[in-house]
């Protein structure tokens, strides 16, 4: 009588890039699970308005306030393993009651998510699926009109909290590049791609695949800071028939 | 009166797996181009098997051989750089004359695909749409039943084709790995792993998400041979709450 637990990647953004069976899967959910930051609708949530059936029970997983915390402190992680214990009960005690929750997460679920943390809990413990999605950084590579690796290019992808001495390494020594987690770092992610020589090369997108999508090379974005989930892509420039 | 040329990414093989556009735009095709190697049925197609509409136009565009001759060889980039030329020149008049065209593309189209070789020559003279997809790699690790990347994990992204030293090399150095074109690489990559360390952390994962999908650590695949489109992930160990 246990149920399960569907982690269901919804992909970048754009409700017709889920897949179909996370179409389906969302569609027919008695139970929707989301993580959302405090006070704000959800970007997960904002992804299926519209789809949920008359009567899913909508469950909210509220970020803890984390930002007067240092990311090295003991205290941040302590805060963020005891919020996800803490979700894991709530999932926990509905699957075992019978319920299937579907957890809506964005992109990819295995892939820089956050629905991780509740799978390494939930894992063993009651039944979890996984349902894969199209990446943020797909959206982003196709919405910049040309292909990202080609041949035998190496692709890196690289998170902007890096250090900067890393990121430009990493950067000069691959052919296509990925950087994600931009935000507060973008004047550190424009150094590095400038000492490694790739700063030219770079385009920014924001919004990949959702309303108010924009592709501009990264030299003529200006000094305006650019959304968390924005994707800075370096095409690759590999073999070519 | 001109139509367009949809490149449609049809992710890893499950066509569940399928974004709803992609399901949408492969359902109502009237003209269906696809890849294949001479005398096979080819992958792309096999994933659509029974969802073609009655009457569809199948376009079958078949790789020349090139077996026999070595990636360096100037005739290997003649032969593919005239096939690409002729499958351009097929779907541009058909486009010209009014007809939509879907292009089947396994994975993503613009990540290691063949799409792109028709979409740099199309790219300008007709109208050309890209679908995202699901890559083949997503499912790979979401097979696995481990997250792939973490906090600030760097993933890198390597074709088995590349030298034993360069994949050593960056094998060693990137926290999460995806290896691809595997198949006669395979001796060489094991050696890679094993220098950089990481074989004993690298599983296997064979036609995934699709029928006959196998997932197994690497060190347990034993001496068989693997098939060109497995896929090798190793894990990335990054921050976690």
């Amino acid at each position: 009588m246990t149920g399960t637990v569907h982690g269901v990647g919804l992909g970048p953004g754009d409700p017709e890039l889920m897949s179909v069976r996370a179409d389906r899967l969302v569609r027919g959910a008695r139970n929707v699970a989301f993580f959302r930051k405090a006070g704000r609708r959800g970007q997960a949530r904002g992804i299926v308005e519209g789809m949920l059936a008359p009567g899913a029970r909508e469950i909210p997983m509220e970020y803890p306030v984390t930002t007067e915390i240092p990311l090295g402190d003991p205290r941040y992680n302590q805060l963020l393993s005891a919020f996800y214990a803490e979700c894991t009960e709530r999932l926990r005690a509905l699957v075992q009651a019978g319920e299937d929750v579907v957890v809506l997460c964005e992109g990819d679920p295995f892939f820089y998510g956050s629905f991780m943390h509740l799978y390494t809990r939930l894992s063993g413990v009651v039944p979890v699926s996984v349902v894969p999605a199209i990446t943020g950084m797909s959206a982003a590579w196709t919405a910049t009109g040309a292909p990202v690796t080609w041949g035998d290019d190496v692709l890196c992808v690289l998170m902007g909290t890096l250090p900067e001495e890393e990121l430009a390494r990493r950067m000069a020594d691959a052919d296509a590049l990925v950087v994600m987690k931009i935000g507060r770092n973008i004047d550190k992610i424009r150094r590095a791609l400038a000492t490694a020589g790739r700063f030219d090369a770079a385009w920014l997108v924001e919004y990949a695949s959702m309303g108010g999508q924009s592709v501009m090379r990264l030299s003529e974005a200006g000094e305006k800071v650019t959304p968390y989930f924005s994707i800075i892509v370096v095409h690759g420039q590999g073999r070519r028939p």
